[in-house]
């Protein structure tokens, strides 16, 4: 009974953090003091759950990592089985990012923020959602012809693409009415941008502006 | 002679604000006290420079909006002069933009910063490159096949992309050696990718993963 009312305390100030970052400051703007007033405890009974403000950040980032690879878990699920697998995806995605607003909102923010520790442990995450997806673009077989080396810029590419996206499918306060929509719609046509290049890639040093009638021979690559 | 002294004051008070960000700190960490600190002047005199110091922030974002179209007008100047365009547009940005470090680093991570202000005018810059590149995309004869609403899709996403490069750029601190080299190899390989998209683009809903030998017919759009 004990460890589990020690276990609502340590969500109760991981929540209090998340709450008081809404307000659009950083995760380093934070002290320890007000994030236990919050809660209601002592500021030394934050060290019972904590050894610091840091380990705080770095357990929010856990906790994102878990909900994004659900959101993640979710999507693949659904990849295999429906046509129009970008639409359905990034509808699946999105749903689950709203739903979980303020852990993403740190995410995003967080990832350029004022810990090196917690943007180096973001950046793991981003890393391992790339390997991840290398793996899932190797058992398609519509991306058999990409090798190794461009299932890595591909997988980093779309990573990426979708983490710069979070801010406007979080944050529509910050723009005109329905931007979440068009935020939405944007991403799903970013994708098929991008997998539209990957259907086409050669992986050569040929670029699609150069001279398009004329691909180069295997001999000038 | 004192307007000139004034000018330089002000320009001090902009450096050592980046100065102070450069270990990793967020611009609304930033004290007044500190940064007046910095250049040798009392607090009060902070004043007849900027009302506060979000005023001084939105000075940085108007310096480095400069800054980034200076770059991009290097890269324009050169890309319809050369062959292997993207290679070499991408080289003149990652010269100009780790000769501006300090600043690309604060454009870099003050996009998801804790000042709303600051955010929104960031995220007005991002939008005016996107206008300009839909304007330099528009004279180039290999896209004419693209319609506005195409073209808005893949400036946004080439910005995005290049945007989101820029901590990896400018911030090899945080990873291996050599991790720009690697960070603009990949910069280039992923704006081929959308490229090589943008040039098989055919602005319909079919999916490239869905069926490569059958794609729709129109009635099906």
């Amino acid at each position: 009974m004990r460890a589990e009312k020690k276990l609502q305390t340590r969500q109760a100030l991981l929540d209090a953090a998340l709450m008081l970052m809404e307000t659009g400051r950083g995760f380093s703007g934070l002290s320890l003091r007000e994030v236990t007033r919050e809660v209601g405890i002592v500021p030394t009974a934050f060290y019972r759950h904590f050894p610091d403000m840091e380990s705080l950040g770095l357990a929010l980032v856990e906790e994102v990592s878990s909900s994004f690879r659900e959101a993640i878990r979710l999507v693949r699920s659904n990849q295999f089985e429906h046509l129009g697998a970008i639409s359905a995806s990034v509808q699946i995605f999105v749903d689950y990012v709203v739903a979980h607003r303020q852990l993403f909102l740190f995410l995003a923010r967080e990832q350029y923020g004022g810990s090196t520790v917690i943007r180096q442990a973001i950046k793991e995450i981003q890393q391992r959602f790339i390997v991840d997806l290398i793996d899932d673009l190797k058992q398609m077989p519509k991306q058999r012809h990409l090798n190794v080396a461009d299932l890595d810029i591909l997988a980093d590419l779309i990573v990426k693409t979708v983490f710069s996206t979070l801010p406007e499918l979080i944050n529509p306060a910050d723009t005109e009415d329905n931007s979440q929509g068009i935020a939405q719609d944007r991403l799903e046509s970013k994708l098929r941008f991008i997998f539209m290049g990957a259907k086409y890639w050669r992986g050569v040093l040929w670029e699609p502006d150069m001279d398009e009638d004329n691909p180069p021979s295997p001999s000038q690559v």
